[in-house]
C-alpha cells in the first residue's frame, strides 16, 4: 500500500441519512433495480487521465497538484498505477479507462514508447488480476504531443497519419490484452483552426479511412469489444469533425460504418454542441449507435469543457432515463471523465469527488427506473401519438402527396391542436426524484 | 404604379466613389467576373415574407410597420404584389421567393386557402411576364398557424401530417406553375420543446417519409428544379431536426435521399448552430449537397435569429469563396432572408437595406473571385497536403494498421510539424478586399 | 364563478408521497421553517401578463391559446380579472403582479387608457377585499406599443419620455391605491439596436432622470413600498442599459440612488447575462440592493428568454440559500414570471405549471434553510477566510504597498495553497436535498 | 543581432497595391490623419507574453513553439529581450508591454525574483535607450503560479494578498523606472470557481483595498501614468469581479476611485462578456474611464479567449471610431494582446501576424477618421435627438411625474415613431471602408 490515501476508508453504502462524507448515500452496488444490481446498471469507471495524470493547469496557470508519481520514469508510472488501483478499490469502481499517454512515460522513439506501454500493461494485468478491477476502454492520446498539432488521421502530413495508425494499433493491442470491453476514439485535433489552410474533403477521407482500418483491425484480431467515437464540437480546435451525435452518424453512414461503430457521449461535449445531454443520448438510441457515456458536468456559463463531477440529480435522472430506454449499457458504462477543480489539492478531494458523482448517478438512475416502472410518462407519450397507430394513421405513411391532398379536400380536414402538457409531465418527473 | 416607393429611382451602378444612397457602388450586374456577369453569379432574390408580410413585431412588442396592403382580402394581396414587383424592379433583383402564407389571404378552409393561392399565382404569373422577374423558390409555411404548433410532418396528430402534405402539394404546384427553380423546406416546427412528450423515432420517420413524398411528387410531375432543405438548429423549437448541414446529411443518407435533396444554407442559422457561414458552405460542398443560400447576418451577441441585412464585406468574401469553390450556383441563388430592423419604418429603408446588402455581396464575390484567380491561397493549401499526393501518401490510404505500424517501427518515423501559417493566409485574404 | 377552471379543486398540501397532480407535495403554506411559515418566506405572486394576457405567440407563429376574455372591452378585462382571482385562490398565492397593459383595454388616447385602468383598479380593489389576495407590485408596460419602439425614458423623442413619465405616474398611483408593496421598472426598450444611431450619453442621462422622478414621486406621495429595477442584458434590444445587477449598481451609484432603489432579479435574465441566478442574488445582497425575484427558468440551450416554470430543485435550493442569507424578502417576494409553453393549451396546464413551480420553490427553500441551520457550509467558508480575522490579517487592510513589500521581504513570505474543497462542499449541499 | 529573424527586413509602407508579405499596405506611420500622424493615433505596442513567453500550449496539448530563449536563466531572459527588441524594430512599434513573469526567471524566493526583475529592467533600460522603443505599460502576473490559484488580492489567505501587494510594488517600480505610460491590473484569478466556498463581500473589500493601495502608491511616488483595470468576465475563473466596463465602473464608484482609474479594454474580453468591442469602448467613453485597448480578435464561435490577431477591417473601423470619439489615446495605446495560432511555428509568422494586425488597425482608423471628418453619421445622430435640444425638451429633464402627466393629458400627447434608419447608416459606414 502507498500512503497517498492513508486514513481514507473503503467507501460503504450507509443510506440517505448518513452524514459521513466518506460513505455512499445512494449508491448501494448490490441494490436490485429493474431486475439488475445497481453496479451492473451503472458500470462505473474511473478515468486515469484526469485523476492521475493531470497536474491542474489551465490556460492561465501552471500545475497546482503535486503528486509523488509525477515524473517520467517507469517507477513513477508504477507508483501512479499503485495509487490508481488503490482508488479503484476504495471507491469500489469496477472499471477504469486510460490513454497510452496517461500510463507510460513517453519514449524517445515510437519503439521505446511502445515498450514502455507494454511494461505498464503487464503491470496493469497483474493488478487487475489481484483486484478484480476491469478495463472499460482504452484509447490513444493523439492530441497532446506537438506532432499532432494539425491533426492525427487528418494531418496534412502522411507521416503523422502513419504514426497515429501505428499508435492506435499498440493501444488496441493493449486494450485487447487487458480484456477491455471497448476501444474509444476521441479526435481532439481532427478538425481545423481555419478553413484557409484546410482541405476538408481530404481530411474527411483520411478520417474515414482511419476508422475503417480500426474496424478492420478489430475483426482481424477477433476482438469482440465495441469501437466507440466520442463526439465533441470544438476545443481544442475551432471545429472538430465529430461535432455531435448527428454529425458522427452522417459520417458513419458515409463510410458504411454505422453497424460497426457506436458513440461514447459526454455530457460536457453535448452542452458545448448546443444540446442537452439527454438529447444526445436519445438521438444515439434512435439511430442505433448508443454505446457508452463519459459522465461529467459542464458549467452552463462557461464556453469551454469544464469536466466537473456531476451533482445535479434531476439532470442525472433524465440522462439515465434515456440510457435505460436504450436498453442500458451493453459493453458501455459510466466513465467519470471528470476532473477535480484545480484548487482541490488533497487526496481526500479525489475520493470525495467520485463519491459525490457516484451517488448522484445512483440517485438519478433509481429515479429513472421508477419513472419507467411506473409507466405514466410512457403512457402519456404513447397516447399523444395514438392516432398514428390507427389504420388511417398507418395508411398515411404509404400514401403520396396527391392522394393525401385529395383526402384533405374531401374530408375538409381541419386539425385541432391538443395540449402538449409539458409542465404536467415535468411535475410528474419531479415526483420520482 | 402604386405610390409606396414614390420618388425612389431605379437603382443604378455608379461605382465605388458614388455618395448617392440610391446607387450601387459595387454591384454592376453586367460586370463580368470569372467569365460570367455578376448577376448570374449572385442570382439575387428578394424574400416576400420579411419585406412585405412582416409587421415588425418581436417577442416584446407588436407591429411597428404600417403598410397599406396589410389586411386579409385578395385586393390587399394584389396591392402587396404590386408593391413587391415594384421593389424587384427598382432593385433589379432577377428573382423572388415566397411562402403561400405570405402571398394569399388565409381561407376559412383548406380549399379556400388553395383557391386564394391560385388566384395570386395567376396574378404573379402575369406580373412575372410583364417584368421578367423570376421565381427562385417557393415554399409552404407550416409553422405560423396554431395547427402546426407541435410540428407539421412530425406532428403527433396524423391529421396535421395530412394537412401539411396537402399544403406542400399546392405549394409545389404553384412553384412549378411559376417556373420556380427550386422548392424549399424549412421545418421550423419539426423538432421538439421537451423530450418528455416526444417520440423522436416516430417523428424522424414521419419527417423522412414526408421528404420522400416530396421527391416522389417532384418526379411524378417531371419537375426539374431542386428540392432544398434549410437547416436551423433551434428557434422556434428547442431543438430542430434539421440542426445543421452535417445533421441534414445524415438524415438524407438514412432515407437514401442524398442524391435527391440539397441544402439552402442561411448565415444566421449557421451562427446559431455554432458554425461560421463558410463552414456550412464548405461542408455542403464536400458532401455534394450544396444548393442555395439565404443571405443575412446574425448579430454575434444575440442568441436568436436576427436576420439582418449583410454588411461585412470580409465575411461575404469568405462565404462567396466557398460558393465559387462549389462551382457557383446551379439552380440556387442569393436570397435575402433578411428583414428591416423594426424601427426602420420607411419605404426608403426597405430599398436601402437591399442596396447595401447587394453591394456587400457583390464586393465579397469580387474579392472571392480575385482570390481564386490569383490562386495563391489554393497553392498554399495544395502545398500543405502535397505529401498525400506522393506514392507513399497514396499507399497509406489502402494499407492497414499492422502494416503501417511495422513501417513506422522500421523507419523510425518521427513527424516534424510544419507551420500552418494561418496569419499569413489571413493577411493574403485581406489583400483582395 | 366563471367556468374556466371548472372542476379544478383548490390545491391542498398532501405531502411528498401524494400522487395527486392537483396537490402540493412540498408547499405547506403554514409549515414553519427557520421561525416563519413557508408562505411568509416565499411570498408567492402570480404574473398577470404571462398567465392571462399572453396568447402563445412566438417569433415564428401566432396565438395558440384561446381564452374567452381575449378582446378589448372593459367586460373582457373584468372577465379576465374574475378568472385571475379564481386562479389566485385555487393556488393559494397571496400576491399578484401586473402591468397596466395586462389588465385594461388600451384607449384611443392617454386619457382613455388611464380611465380604463382606473376602472379595473376599482374592480381589483373589490376583488382583493373579497379574497385577501394582495398586490406584490405594479408596473408600466413601456415596451409593447410601437410608440416605445426606440425606448421609453431613453427615446430620442422627448414626447415619448413625457408619455412614459405620465404612464408611470398612473401606474404608481394604481399601485399605491391597491396597497402594492413594490413598484417595478423593467426597461425592455431602454437600450439600443445599433450604436450608429444612438447617443448613449444622452440616453443614460434620460434614464437616470426618469428614475429620479420616480423616486421623487414616491416620496411626494408618502409611498413606503420599494422601487425596483429588473435587470436584463438584451432581448428585445441588442443591448439593454440594465444589463445585470453589477451594471444597475453602477448606474444607481452614478445617480446617487443606491439607497433608494433595489433590484428585482430574474433567473432567466441572469442566465442571458452569463451569470448563474445565485450569482446575481449574492451580488445584490453584497451590494445592499437585493429586493425581489422573478422566478422562472431559462432553457440553457436557448439564447433567448424562455420564461419556463422552475422545476430543478437543486437550483432552487442554491437560489433560496442566497435569499435567506440576504435576510429573506422584506417587501419583495417570489413572482412567477413564467409562462406556459405555447403548446400547453388547457386551463389545467395553467394550474399545474404553478403547482409544480411552487413545489419546486418550497422544496428548494426548505433545503436552503436546512443548510443554514446545520451551518456546516458557513463554518467551512468562515474557516477558509479565518486568516483575515487575525490581527495580522486586519492590519494588512490598513497598510500600504511599500510596508507590505518590506514585510514580505523580511518574513520571506511564501504562501502555501490550501484546497478549496469544492467537490466536498457540493456533496454537502446534496445532503440537504 | 540574434539570428532568430534572420533574413526578415524592417517592414516598410508600400501602399495598398503592394503584394509584398513583408510590407505595410495601410500603416504609413507618418501619414497625417485628423491632424496627427498615424503612429501617434495608434500608439502600437507589442505584448511580451504572447510573442516571447508563450510556448503554444492549450488545454489539450503542450508546447509547440520551440524558441532558443526558453529556459530559466538570466542569459535566456536576455536573449529573449534581444529578440524582442529586434521584433519591435522590424515592425516599427513604438511601444511594448510586459508582466514581470514574462521577462525574468522566477527566483526561489520573492527577493530573488525581484532581483532578477531588476536585472532585466536594467537590461531593458539600455535597449530602450538604444532603440527609442518605449514602455506602454507594465503589470504583474498574479495568476500563473499556484500560489495565486484562489486569487491574488481576493485570496482567502492574507499571505497571498501580501505577496501580491509586494509584487505589484516591484512591478510599479519597474514601470516607473522604465518610463512606462500606464500601469495595468488584470485580475485573472480575482473571482471565484464556486460561491459555496466564497465570501464575495470580503473578496470585494480586499480587491477594493488593493486598488486603493495602488493609487496611493502611485501618488506617493509622484507617478503621472494612468492606472488601468482590464475587465474580463471569466476564464480562467467561472466569474471574474471585473466582468466588463459597467461592472468595473460600479466597483470604482463604490471605492471612490472613478477619477483615479481607467479601463484597458480588450476585444476578446468584450465578446466573452456578451458585448461588442465598440460597446465597451463607447460605454467607457461615456463614463469617463476610457484608457487604452488590448487589440485582438475573439473567434465568434469559440467560448474562450482566442486572442487572435485582428483582421476584420470593418470591425476595426467601428472600434477606432469610438476611440476617436473619446478623443483618442492619451496615455493609452493599441497593445496587441494577440498570440500566434499554436500551429504558426515560424519566426516569419510572428512578424506577419503583427504586420497584418497593424495594417487592419491602420485601415480601420483611417476609415473611422473619414467618418468623423465627413460628419454625416454625427449629423444623423444629432438630428435624431434634436427634440431634446428644444426648450420643451430641456424643460422635461427638470420637471416631475405629476407635472408631465398633466401636460400629456392637456396636450393629448401621442408620439409618432420615426424611422431609426439603421440600414441606411450601416450603408453609410461601408462607404468609408
Amino acid at each position: 500500500m502507498t500512503d497517498f490515501f492513508k486514513g481514507i476508508p473503503a467507501i460503504q453504502y450507509e443510506g440517505p441519512d448518513s452524514t459521513n462524507d466518506f460513505a455512499f448515500r445512494h449508491y448501494n452496488p448490490d441494490e436490485v433495480v429493474m431486475g439488475k444490481p445497481l453496479k451492473d446498471h451503472l458500470r462505473f469507471a474511473a478515468a486515469y487521465w484526469h485523476s492521475f495524470a493531470w497536474p491542474g493547469g489551465d490556460p492561465f496557470g501552471g500545475a497546482t497538484l503535486e503528486r509523488p508519481w509525477f515524473g517520467d520514469t517507469i517507477a513513477d508510472a508504477k507508483l501512479k498505477a499503485d495509487v490508481a488501483f488503490e482508488m479503484f478499490q476504495i471507491l469500489g469502481v469496477p472499471y477504469f479507462c486510460f490513454h497510452d499517454e496517461d500510463v507510460r512515460p513517453a519514449g524517445a522513439t515510437f519503439a521505446e514508447s511502445t515498450k514502455n506501454l507494454e511494461t505498464i500493461v503487464d503491470y496493469f494485468a497483474q493488478k487487475m488480476d489481484d483486484t478484480g478491477v476491469k478495463l472499460l476502454w482504452g484509447t490513444a492520446n493523439l492530441f497532446s504531443h506537438r506532432r499532432f498539432m494539425s491533426g492525427a488521421a487528418t494531418n496534412p502530413d502522411p507521416d503523422v497519419f502513419a504514426y497515429s495508425a501505428a499508435t492506435i494499433k499498440t493501444c488496441m493491442d493493449a486494450t485487447i490484452k487487458l480484456g477491455g470491453e471497448n476501444y474509444v476514439l476521441w479526435g481532439g485535433r481532427e478538425g481545423y483552426e481555419t478553413l484557409l489552410n484546410t482541405d476538408m474533403g481530404r481530411e474527411r477521407a483520411q478520417a474515414g479511412r482511419m476508422l475503417e482500418m480500426v474496424v478492420e483491425y478489430k475483426h482481424k484480431m477477433g476482438y469482440k469489444g465495441a469501437i466507440l467515437i466520442e463526439p465533441k464540437p470544438q476545443e481544442p480546435t475551432k471545429h472538430q469533425y465529430d461535432y455531435d451525435v448527428a454529425t458522427v452518424y452522417g459520417f458513419l453512414k458515409d463510410f458504411g460504418l454505422e453497424g460497426e461503430v457506436q458513440v461514447n457521449i459526454e455530457q460536457g461535449h453535448a452542452i458545448l454542441a448546443g444540446h442537452s445531454f439527454e438529447h444526445e443520448l436519445a438521438l444515439a438510441r434512435e439511430l442505433g449507435i448508443f454505446g457508452s457515456i463519459d459522465m461529467n458536468r459542464n458549467d452552463y456559463q462557461s464556453g469551454w469543457d469544464t469536466d466537473q463531477f456531476p451533482n445535479n440529480v434531476p439532470e442525472m435522472a433524465l440522462a439515465f432515463y434515456e440510457v435505460l430506454r436504450a436498453g442500458g449499457f451493453k459493453t458501455g458504462g459510466t466513465n467519470f471523465d471528470a476532473k477535480l477543480r484545480r484548487q482541490s489539492l488533497d487526496a481526500e478531494d479525489l475520493i470525495l469527488a467520485h463519491v459525490g458523482g457516484m451517488d448522484a448517478c445512483a440517485a438519478g438512475l433509481k429515479a429513472a427506473a421508477a419513472m419507467l416502472e411506473d409507466g405514466k410518462l410512457e403512457a402519456a407519450r404513447d397516447a399523444r401519438y395514438a392516432g398514428w397507430d390507427s389504420a388511417d394513421g398507418k395508411a398515411l405513411m404509404t400514401s403520396d402527396l396527391a392522394s393525401i391532398h385529395d383526402q384533405v379536400l374531401a374530408n375538409g380536414t381541419d386539425p385541432k391542436p391538443q395540449s402538449g402538457r409539458q409542465e404536467r409531465l415535468e411535475n410528474l418527473v419531479n415526483r420520482y426524484l
